[in-house]
């Protein structure tokens, strides 16, 4: 866990988020069980940091040591499953906490293997990893194509947000501005490619039942 | 390997049926020529025990490092493609010797963690991750959502007996008596489910041809 | 990297064809976009390489601290994705190339297996896992069925060459001669497989865009 209390707490939620939106991401793709759909909630919030630690060496990873990680993601998992029909009135503001997440995940990951000493585009793509590795991963596990390697305003701010905290550290001014200046980059692109629907909204999900199709 | 006869034993038990019953399962999933059939028996063995060991930080995975668990997988492997039509009659044996494998995985899995420093639930969740990751795995290569995320009877079981385990080790009384009483309790409930037709016989397979399908 | 010139620039070489095969072949299977040709081309190339050095303990895996591995697999993926359809063409060349990595990249990983303390067969496994790993994650990636599971003659001349290596690696014979040779010997093998059609030429890859259904 990062030691600075405003990241802490904006990365213990993105944790429950992703695992609340990784769990309804799901659901709509498939036929599930409650084992699934929490392990799957678990996994997008979870699998980022756990292949980012892995690769550099950290472990047990971070989410595996420290349990209000586990906690949240299975919580988040485990409110999906409850409240399923009732949360997909509440499409928008899952969506923009998610983008929070997804921001918050990819400076925490950068700065990460910048501290861990990898180079400088290892760590932006660390980063990356961070932020969309665990919903790669449940696409996976449910099916579908990766929708990051689809619709590119998921993946391009969480690159450019890497890329910011990566530089940020390099020059020596990393701290807690730079953090939140490259995590309000990259929600702000995230947010205009969902206002303009660059992608659909709530990227990384389908629409309907038929779209957790393998080939749309 | 653990330094319990019993319990290693059963393991090595585990990891030959693993084999033959993750190759079958395979074969019945998709086409697959000899490679396909013995490495995804293979994985199906030794893949949740690999996950498990590259997440708590012991590698070389014990599967990789003692040969008799490389030899017996593939040995699985080996014999379900050899004689996989003949061994389609013996479902309900390997049923049952697949959920003593469940049952060893998870107990043995969960006490490593331990072991090695982890919490109680991250030890839970490897434990159960010992015991079905490796079909998890197998499942994602053919290409079907897997069944563990379906059928709450495999993963429920190997998550009881790791819960069962790390209690007994948090309480200072795990040793052998411990470790079968968990195994059984997992053994037990697997075969209920499998008895009262919970979930298709000999889950994490699927009955035809045509059920190779993505989605079902 | 490994020490030997010829070996390193064989290396770089196959991890710069593999970054543009893969691409190529994640672009015949589904629909991308920039990001995911890109992701799609680098994970072919540098994947095995990265679960061999997660599984033997040695991370960050090398991919990721020498930057010409990262660069040229990006490189690849890159030129893939602005000329797909010129490179199309050149499916010889390509396929040959393609057979070059796949006959170093399983030389240097198992002689680095051994290295790192393995046995013979992990070694041989890891080896292999190093040549056909990243287009087998790449195929799951993009929905399909690894091919390697499914046609022989790209996983076999990989575990012939990763035996030979071994061997020589045991006898204390290995040198710059045996890689040289083992490296032959798979190139050979899979050139054969290629001339008779005992898999689809470009192996790894389908021929049209129905081919990229799950279950053919």
């Amino acid at each position: 866990m990062t030691t600075e209390p405003l990241l802490a707490v904006l990365d213990l939620l993105g944790t429950f988020v992703f695992g609340l939106n990784g769990a309804l991401t799901a659901l709509r793709a498939t036929r599930l069980d409650i084992v699934g759909v929490v392990t799957l909630g678990m996994v997008t919030a979870m699998g980022g940091g756990i292949v980012r630690d892995v690769l550099i060496g950290d472990v047990p990873p971070a989410t595996l040591r420290d349990w209000p990680y586990l906690a949240l993601a299975a919580s988040g998992g485990l409110l999906a499953f409850v409240l399923a029909r009732w949360l997909d009135r509440w499409e928008l503001p899952i969506t923009v906490l998610d983008a929070v997440g997804l921001s918050v995940f990819a400076v925490i990951g950068a700065s990460k293997a910048m501290a861990f000493g990898l180079g400088v585009w290892p760590s932006i793509i660390l980063g990356t990893i961070t932020g969309v590795g665990g919903g790669t991963i449940r696409d996976l596990m449910v099916g579908r194509v990766p929708s990051v390697l689809r619709s590119e305003l998921y993946a391009i701010p969480a690159l450019v947000a890497s890329a910011i905290t990566v530089a940020a550290v390099g020059l020596g001014v990393y701290g807690l501005p730079a953090a939140l200046g490259a995590a309000a980059v990259c929600f702000l692109i995230r947010m205009v490619g969902v206002g303009f629907g660059l992608n659909a909204p709530g990227a990384g999900r389908v629409g309907g039942p038929e779209s957790g199709n393998q080939e749309p």
